[in-house]
């Protein structure tokens, strides 16, 4: 009676990181433990924001242009390798150099027989103290992306996208089952005493909202650790705690906010449909009167 | 240097009500507590959705529509004196009779002169097994408001309302200062169980998520107690659980799950400044590639 062809549940794979000083160094972690993950069962491997390098934005320093590659290049090739190995898919976040003077925050999507499907350009830049990425990274130029994955429809999205319910919306109505966001978020010194849980439970809460107005998964996957910046900063530390939630926020696994792990998590896609049945929002979008949407701010006048 | 002047900040109520059998004996008690909470300071004033009656949307029954009243009406009228005697700005969720089978889920906001300032319309309208409200509701056609009041920028939305990301985006993009969300939320006997706590959890987490997307104060206001419909049926109990929180999502206050009680809360709407220049949402959404948010869904074809 379905047109829904019943799927069975998968095993996804969040891999929190400490980020060393050396990109080459990182790399083999990363490759090494997304071996690890697909040794233990996952199909779906995702990696941090920029997991190559110390997050480097915490400075603008034009010599951090150095820790760009390509794609394809050096980091694909080896992810392409794993991922053909186990026939996984894996989400590999990269600092992309686009072209001479072009680079973006970005996220590469393999499939299960090495091939590159295609690639998520961060659309929505952060700037704020400790957080310099408007001096890195052009703004995403490719939309919003859904791919067609072996593991289900997935919609990759970068940190700061997290904070934009639009994002989410927009994936959500591209079919995505599983949104996953790489991220590199933590505590400025300054901060954490007097801001710091407000700021994590603020994280985790619209994330989970996401889930819950849009009925999909939410993988979210944070570096840890402290990072002094390679230039002069007061660093930060990162908080950890990466996250799979299901199709109404619920919590299926949550990771430590110190240290390193594999975070496991089995997800079951036929759950969207049920929960969407249940909570029919999609059902009842006013899209005749959202077009306020498309503007940056309305002035007082419009009332 | 601002061009913001600086408010003090102010008290609101929220209103937690059971509800009686008797329209009149509700209105009696919501103007007792509208007016005992002005006694003890509040200045904005919020009532639960539909207030004058039982959750009548239990069941699908042609007489409940005589419960619906003009605006103004009697509730208008009885709540108007208590805001000008007490000149507090109220806000009373009606089931408005607007014409001959024209009917509405509103809210008017009524001024501390005793004015009425506006009414907002339901826009998104629920029905699902105990919710049958597109039985009785045309969905709203005044669009999303934001209502200039002595308190600040007000905008009401309506229980339903609280699960679309889009409609607390463009209250706050018309300088909404306060989202408040009448309700009637709560488990129906054969759901409390198993789904009951998660339920009135991402209830509560999506509301805080808009709080936090937008840089807003959120509202909620929530009738409490078991209700058998006025038809056949197996009865709603409604969570209470009303609750204010701040413009990063941090709850201030909350009520209980069972009890009648007007929930206070200080509010300092200089916060909304502050926590905005702290993260910088409203500057960075893509307006350039939110298009697809005006349809319903997107074909797979589109990636």
């Amino acid at each position: 009676m379905s047109s829904s062809p019943q799927q069975t549940p998968l095993i996804v794979a969040l891999i929190q990181m400490r980020m060393d000083d050396d990109p080459q160094r990182n790399l083999q972690a990363a490759t090494e433990r997304a071996d690890e993950a697909a040794k233990r069962g996952a199909t779906l491997i995702c990696l941090p924001e920029l997991f190559r390098s110390r997050y480097f934005c915490q400075a603008e320093d034009p010599l951090n242009f150095e820790l760009a590659e390509t794609i394809p290049g050096p980091s694909t090739d080896a992810l392409q390798r794993v991922a053909q190995a186990h026939r996984v898919t894996i989400l590999a976040p990269l600092f992309e150099k686009r072209s001479k003077g072009i680079y973006h925050n970005s996220v590469v999507v393999i499939g299960q027989t090495g091939q590159l499907i295609g690639v998520y350009r961060k659309m929505h830049i952060p700037d704020d103290p400790g957080f310099y990425e408007k001096f890195y990274f052009a703004p995403g130029d490719l939309g919003f992306k859904v791919f067609e994955t072996a593991v289900g429809r997935v919609s990759p999205l970068i940190c700061w996208d997290q904070w934009f319910p639009e994002a989410a919306r927009i994936a959500a109505l591209r079919d995505a089952d599983i949104l996953v966001y790489p991220t590199a978020i933590g505590w400025l010194p300054s901060d954490k005493t007097a801001e710091g849980p407000k700021q994590r439970d603020a994280w985790k809460t619209i994330q989970r909202a996401h889930a819950i107005a849009n009925g999909v998964f939410v993988l979210s996957v944070n570096r840890v650790g402290f990072e002094q910046p390679y230039s002069a900063g007061p660093g930060i530390e990162f908080w950890g705690s990466s996250f799979v939630c299901d199709p109404f926020g619920e919590i299926i696994n949550e990771a430590s906010m110190e240290a390193e792990e594999i975070l496991f998590a089995t997800i079951d896609l036929n759950r969207i449909e049920r929960t969407r049945r249940s909570w029919p929002f999609l059902r009842d979008r006013r899209i005749d009167d959202y077009q306020d949407l498309l503007r940056r701010y309305g002035d007082k006048t419009w009332n």
